[in-house]
């Protein structure tokens, strides 16, 4: 058996945000998803887990540092996206609609790409204690 | 000793908001309120426990019947705070700030009114799971 | 300020039970009681947080021990409720409706009887996560 | 990478039951199951997740709408189950004993066949906050 | 009635201690304190709850700024309690017992020292998930 | 598709530790692990989550006894770490570092082999509710 561990660190952000899809009028829009369609949003507490899965460094026992993954989590991730309206201030949803899916596979091509190739990453997002998502799987 | 019992229904709702006064500029809300006055709102899971006092009735040992008490919480706050943004949608808010004291004083107000005054009342609001107030004392 | 300090100490135990008032006839008992007066019973793990009050002794630091107060509660209330049948298996209901409200006055008058009367006492008892109740008042 | 992403959506139910098996006599269920098997029931809280994992729609963002696979749960889980005594309300537990185990695989059973078969389905059951179960592995 | 809000802020450290009273033997030691009394010490996460009472601010909507609150309780008790022995590093316990009562009241002090006088404040302590204080009373 | 269920039990321990190289300097060691090489250790509630995968037996229902695994689990890890200095205290770190993942593996080592080899066994330690591992993956 290799010595391969899973890390997890555990953040969370505060946003606004709205589903719609453009290319639909309002009558569609409110079918399809329901209250969640409000054009003045609404919001949530955002909680994010982060799985790193890679060897242990026999010198530290660490698989990588969690302070040095919270610190890149928090600079991009945490300070884009927290008390933002997800539709309005971030770029990334510029053409997407922020679903709890589209944002988790949203963030997890960011930290995707901060973060060692030799590690494998798994994003895990609650949008509310009742429904979460997880990417890739 | 009396037979008084204090019983809690817990209930929940999403929705965005912004702190802001508007009879100071953006500077000094800027300056209050932080990135809480973001102009595009943010948004909260809010966790909402009501606490009823009472005697228990001896022919059903209830203080209240729970069931009715969720629906009045949920005809009277949940159904006009959740999905809304609390600025724009909640008539409450129109000239108060929605900070969570004064959305837990507001449910306080909604449901002291609408529950027998034979009971005593109190609200505490779950702005995230680190910040949290308390109605009345 | 005196140096009185509450200590709390969380047990739990999983029981069925039936809301049922033999005084009634079935439609009655289902119209107050709904599906909770099921015939065939239902059940929950109950959570318990027992809270004394007292003065900090000052040669152990401590209001009470908390293994001697958990202790307690195991032989006087967990041993009688845990894995059991409220309504058939515990005598304290044997005239006395299985509520969260007469459940949690139950207990208090159990462990009032089993600890030092210089202490208060106070019993919360969740019935699930949005259900739970406290007593005295 | 695929843009494949499991979506969980969390309900709970409240139930009686009781470990047997009837082919055993008393003592032999006793020694099996211990207090489990007290032939007046016991009961749980049960938490459910319900994982669906699938491909992102690019029209809606979602796997699927967490309402209509809310719905489905209530209608073929919760209301079958919820504030049932399982050994003698719930037809599937006839001749099955309702252990965690077996009470996940008839979830999962049920609901393998209401979603469509492009998803994967999983379910977790937490009979207690420390007992819980997943199926498939 | 009056506007005075309790609000509540959430804030963790983890520490190890001992449980010794040197006027003790050793076998007093763990004849009163168990395991709690191992001589290398053992630690927790301390989960620490703070509950400032007053009347809302009207310009504001606050109480107090949480996140002023939380700057006085990370520089006077997080940065003094995280990641210490509190018998041997902390000078609050040179001749103190370290048990969740006494830390209780120390952070109290701390803080009520702090915090304006025309508060109430009132501390929260949990050692572990089912072993929890407040102060005062 | 086969009757594979996998099995949860949570347990948990209080110790304290301290995360330090020997083969480094004072001034490496605290680069390296900032405040956790305090030389006067700090310490954590360590939550313990151990998965054992394996087929249901028909007679029980079980995969296995869950009281069984308890039971296993308190003799071997439980009684082994609590309220212990894992440097000092626990032989297993006598020349291993205990960081979260490094504890992770020595705890799968020994439920390793006091489970039967049917099983599989996985094992989750939660270090604070922000930081943990999973081992193996």
């Amino acid at each position: 058996m290799n010595n391969k561990v899973a890390v997890y660190r555990k953040e969370h952000f505060n946003a606004a945000h709205r589903l719609f899809n453009p290319s639909w009028d309002d009558a569609m829009n409110f079918s399809v998803f329901g209250k969640c369609a409000n054009p003045n949003f609404h919001g949530h507490n955002y909680d994010l887990i982060i799985q790193v899965t890679g060897s242990v460094d026999e010198r530290t026992g660490y698989v990588m540092d969690m302070k040095e993954l919270s610190d890149i989590i928090k600079e991009h991730v945490i300070d884009v996206f927290d008390h933002k309206n997800l539709n309005v201030d971030v770029p990334y949803f510029q053409n997407l609609i922020p679903t709890a899916e589209n944002i988790c596979i949203v963030i997890f091509n960011i930290l995707r790409e901060k973060l060692d190739s030799k590690f494998e990453v798994k994003v895990r997002l609650y949008e509310t204690e009742r429904n979460f998502v997880e990417y890739p799987v």
